[in-house]
C-alpha cells in the first residue's frame, strides 16, 4: 500500500500519539502537539485562503520561533513550498534570492522590518506579514480541520533553501516531501527513536532544513526548545530548565558553550548527546565537550543539498577504539552513513579510493534525502550530478570501517605531482609553531608540478620566525611535497569573510591571473 | 533524489559497512556481510540463468536456513518474488496454494521430499531443487557482481505469502519492495538501531515475512542467528554461545522456554529484549519471562497483511506505570505502533471508538507496510480494505495513550443488545473457577438481542459444577449483559484445530443452522 512519504505524517504521529504532550516551548509560550497542529491547520488554511496554490513559495525572514516551526508544516499542507531565509545575508543578497524565488509570501519578524520595502521592490507581487505583529490575526482568518495526506504528492517540492545568493547564481535547494519524510528516518540513526528526548532547537531553523530537527523531532514525540538566537547564557540555562537531551552545535556556536564564564553553574545531567555539525570538529573539541556537559560528542556531517545528515561519528560496532584519545580522534570525524544514505570517496573518475586513511578523494553521496535540484537552475543541478550521486565538494579519507574523515573543500585542495596534498593539513602544522598567529595554504600554479603549495603566515606580535625556521619545523611534520614552496610573511590579518572564514580566494588570485584553475571558487 | 527502496539496499548497506562483520551463523556455517552478499547475488543470477524472470514466483519449502535467508534477497534481486511455504501445512493446502500461485522453482529441504510428487503434480511446469544435495551446484552456475538498484521498481511486488490454503480462496499477501523496505524502518523503532545487536531467528522465516527480521536485521548489521526448527534447549545454549541480544516468539514457544528444565542452567545476560507476537501475550507470561531471562519482554501485533509489525508495547514516554503489575499489564498488550504505522480502533462506520479501555472496535491499519493486495484475488482484497486502511478482524479496546489491547476476533465477538462482547472475557471468567477445566464461549441468535453468549464447559475430573453456581460465581465478575443465557456441559474436551485452538466456529454452527451469521467464519 502505498501511503505518501511527507512531513505531514511527522506532524500527524505527534499529534495522534502525542496530543497532550508539551510539543513546543517557545519563551514563555507552550504549546501541546494537539495545539501545535492545530495552529498548522490553521496557517494552512489561511495560506490558501490568501491565494496560496500547489507550487507556490512562501517565505520566512525570522530567527527561531514556533511560528517558523509551524511554517516547516503548514506551507507543505498548503501544498505549497516553506522558503526559510537566512536572517545572516546581507538585505542586496535577500533581493538576489526574492528576484530568483519570486515567493508569493513573506512572513517577517520585526527586526527585519528595515529590509523588507528592498524585498518588496525586488519582487513587487509578494505580499508581507509580520510575525510579531500580523502573524495572529493572519492564522485567524484559517481553520483547524485533519488533512488527508493520502491526496499529497511525495515528489512534489515541499522546501526551499538558498545556499547563496551573494554572487553568480542563486542555488535554491528543493528538497521533496518523500525526501523531508525519509530523511527524519535518517536522523534517527543519530538521533534515537527514544520519545522521552527534549531537543533544543539551537541551529537557526533557516539553515539546510533545521538539520532536519523539524521534522524528526515532531516524528518522535519529542518535546522541542526552541532557542531564538543562540546565546551561550540561554542555551545553558535552558538545557538545565527544560531538561534538554539533545543539540546539535557548529563549533563555533561549542566554543562560545566552553568559553561561557557561567557554564559549570549548571546542572547538564539530563543531556544525552551533543552534535557537531556545519564544520570540522575537532577531537580537542570533542574532548572539552564531553568534560563540561558529561555526555556523548560526536561530529555528523551534511550539506543543504542532502537534507543535510548524511553521516555521523556515532559508535560502530566493529570499530574498537584503542583509547579515549582514539575515540575522541574518531567522534571528531564526519563518520559513517545513516539509515538510507550511501556515501563513497571517489577519484575523479568515480572509482572508490582506498581505504588507507591517506588517499584523498571527493565525497559522493546517494540517498533519499538528496535535493530534486536547485531551483530554475538545471544547468547548476548537472553540475553537481553524476548518475544518482551528488559531488559533495569536499575531500575526504576513510578507513575500513568507513569512517569518514574531511581534509578540505576540493577547491582548497592542492594537486601537486599527481598527489592531493589537504590545505588543512599544512595549516595546521605551521600553525601548530609556537610563533605563528595564523596561517593559510593556497595553490599556485607550476610548470613542473601543476600545482605548488604556498603558505601565508602572520607571526604573532613580539615572535619571530622565517621561512629558514619554519621549513625544517615541517619536515618532521608533513611529507616532503606537502611542504609550500612559498612563504608569503603578512603583518596584517589574513582576509577574512562574514563567518570569519580565511577567504583563500582571495590570496590565491595574484598567482592565477590570467590562468584557468581546475576548479572554480 | 528518488532512489528505489528496496531490500536490495538493507543487504548491501551491511555489504558496504559490514563486510568483514559476522552476518550469517547456521549450525557450523559461518558467513560474513561481504560472503553472505555475494551468495545472495550468485543466487540471483543462478535464477536469471534458469529462466527466472520479473514477477516470477519462487518457493521454498524450507526450516530456518542460511539458504532461506538468501532467498529473502536473491529473489528480488532476480526481480522475482520469493515465496516461503508454511512447512507445516497439510500436502492438501500445500497443493491447492502452488496450484494458485505458480511458482517456476521450488527450493525444498529432503525433510520434505515425500511431498514433492503432489506438489509437481500441481503445477508441472515447476522446477525443483533440493537445498540439502543441489543447491550449491545450482548456486555455482550464478556469478556474484554488484546490482544497481536504482533500476529497481519499488512497488512490484517481492515476496508472497500464503496465510491458508484450507478451504475456500487461498489468501497470498503480496508485499513490495517498497513495503518491506519501510517495513525494516518500522522494526527500527521496535528494535532500536544498534548494530551491536545479535538475533536469534526463532521465528520461521516462512511466518509472515519473517517478522520482518530478515530485512531489518540485515540492514542495521546485525549478526543473526538461525535457529532451525524451534527447539527450547537449541535456544537457550545459542543465547548463551552466540550473545544473542534479541528474539521473538509467539506464546507457546515462550511457554515452553519456561518449561524447559534445562532453562536456568545458561547465562543470559545478553539479552536485551523477547518480543512476544503472533497470539495475545499475558501479563503472567511477560513477568515469568522477564524473571528468568532478565530482559525486557514486551508483546508486539501484526498480521501477514501488515508486514507483520505494526505495533508494539515498548515504554511511550506519556505513560507512568502505577506499578510493576501495571507494567506488566501494559507490555502484554498489542501497545501503540511504530514508525510509519497508524492505528486506530473503530466502529461499523468506520468512526474511532471512545479511548476508554472498555469500548470495542475493530483494529484497522494504515501502513506503508501494508500489502498490495491478495495475489490474483482482488475481491477478497476489496473485502478487507476501506479506502487506505486495512481491516484486521481483531477486536480491541484503547487508551487515551492509544495503547491498543485486543480482546477477540471479529468473528468470535458476540453483540448483544447493541453490546460488543469479548468471548474471551467470558471464558477467562469461567475458566476462573476451580472446578472448571476448560470453556469457550460463543454467539448464538436471540430474536430480542440479536445474539446471546453461549458457554460451553467441561469440568474438570472429579469436580462438579452447573449452571446455578456459575452464574453467582460470574455475577462478581462480568457485567450482566456479557454473563451466557446457555450453559452447555460437555464431558468430552472441546474441538480443537491443529494449532490447539478451539474449533469456535463447530460449536457456533448447530445454533446458526439455516441462519445468516453478520461475519462468516
Amino acid at each position: 500500500m502505498k501511503i505518501p512519504l511527507t512531513p505531514l505524517r511527522c506532524l500527524y504521529r505527534a499529534v495522534d500519539l502525542y496530543g497532550r504532550k508539551e510539543a513546543v516551548i517557545c519563551g514563555e509560550q507552550r504549546f501541546t502537539y494537539a495545539q501545535f497542529g492545530a495552529r498548522c491547520e490553521r496557517f494552512a488554511t489561511a495560506l490558501e485562503n490568501a491565494g496560496i496554490v500547489y507550487g507556490d513559495r512562501v517565505a520566512f525572514l525570522s530567527f527561531n520561533t514556533h511560528r517558523l516551526l509551524e511554517g516547516y508544516f503548514a506551507a507543505p499542507m498548503a501544498r505549497a513550498i516553506v522558503m526559510p531565509l537566512n536572517v545572516r545575508l546581507t538585505p542586496a543578497e535577500l533581493e538576489t534570492i526574492i528576484h530568483h524565488a519570486e515567493p508569493r509570501l513573506l512572513f517577517y519578524e520585526s527586526d527585519f522590518e528595515a529590509v523588507i520595502p528592498k524585498l518588496c521592490a525586488a519582487h513587487p507581487a509578494m505580499r508581507v506579514v509580520n510575525l510579531n505583529s500580523e502573524f495572529e490575526d493572519f492564522l485567524s482568518t484559517g481553520a483547524p480541520g485533519r488533512r488527508d495526506f493520502m491526496t499529497y504528492d511525495e515528489d512534489s517540492v515541499a522546501e526551499l533553501f538558498y545556499t547563496s545568493g551573494s554572487t553568480g547564481t542563486p542555488k535554491g535547494v528543493m528538497l521533496s516531501h518523500r525526501a523531508l519524510y525519509l530523511h527524519a528516518i535518517t536522523c534517527s540513526t543519530i538521533f534515537g527513536t527514544d520519545d522521552r528526548g527534549v531537543d533544543l532547537h539551537t541551529i537557526p531553523l533557516f539553515h539546510a532544513n533545521g538539520w532536519g530537527r523539524p521534522q524528526a523531532a515532531t516524528m518522535f514525540g519529542l518535546k522541542q526548545v526552541m532557542v531564538r538566537r543562540f546565546d551561550p547564557a540561554l542555551v545553558c540555562r535552558l538545557i538545565e530548565d527544560e531538561g534538554a537531551t539533545a543539540m546539535c552545535v557548529v563549533p563555533t556556536m561549542a566554543n562560545a558553550l566552553l568559553n561561557y564564564a557561567g557554564v559549570k553553574a549548571h546542572n547538564y545531567s539530563s543531556l544525552d548527546r551533543i552534535l557537531i555539525g556545519g564544520a570540522a570538529a575537532s577531537a580537542d573539541l570533542v574532548h572539552k565537550l564531553e568534560a563540561v556537559f558529561g555526555c556523548a560528542v560526536m561530529a555528523g556531517y551534511g550539506m543543504t543539498e542532502t537534507a543535510p545528515v548524511a553521516t555521523s561519528a556515532r559508535a560502530k560496532s566493529t570499530v574498537v577504539y584503542k583509547d579515549d584519545a582514539d575515540r575522541e580522534e574518531h567522534q571528531a570525524m564526519a563518520g559513517w552513513p545513516g539509515i538510507g544514505v550511501e556515501v563513497r570517496v571517489v577519484d575523479p573518475q568515480m572509482c572508490d579510493v582506498p581505504h588507507d586513511m591517506a588517499s584523498i578523494g571527493e565525497i559522493v553521496i546517494r540517498s533519499d534525502n538528496v535535493m530534486e535540484g536547485y531551483y530554475r537552475e538545471p544547468e547548476a543541478t548537472a553540475a553537481v550530478m553524476s548518475g544518482s550521486w551528488i559531488h559533495t565538494g569536499d575531500m575526504a579519507v576513510w578507513d575500513e570501517e568507513t569512517f569518514v574523515h574531511i581534509v578540505d573543500r576540493k577547491k582548497d585542495i592542492i594537486i601537486s605531482g599527481g598527489e592531493n596534498i589537504s590545505s588543512i593539513e599544512v595549516e595546521n602544522a605551521i600553525a601548530a609553531h609556537p610563533a605563528v598567529l595564523e596561517a593559510a595554504v593556497v595553490s599556485a600554479p607550476s610548470k613542473e608540478w601543476g600545482e605548488i603549495p604556498v603558505a601565508f603566515v602572520v607571526v604573532r606580535p613580539d615572535h619571530t620566525c622565517t621561512q629558514e625556521e619554519l621549513i625544517p619545523w615541517l619536515a618532521s611534520r608533513l611529507a616532503r611535497f606537502k611542504t609550500p614552496r612559498i612563504f608569503e610573511f603578512r603583518t596584517e590579518p589574513l582576509p577574512k569573510g562574514g563567518t570569519g572564514k580565511i577567504l583563500k580566494k582571495e590570496l590565491r588570485e595574484p598567482y592565477w591571473s590570467g590562468l584557468d584553475r581546475r576548479v572554480q571558487g
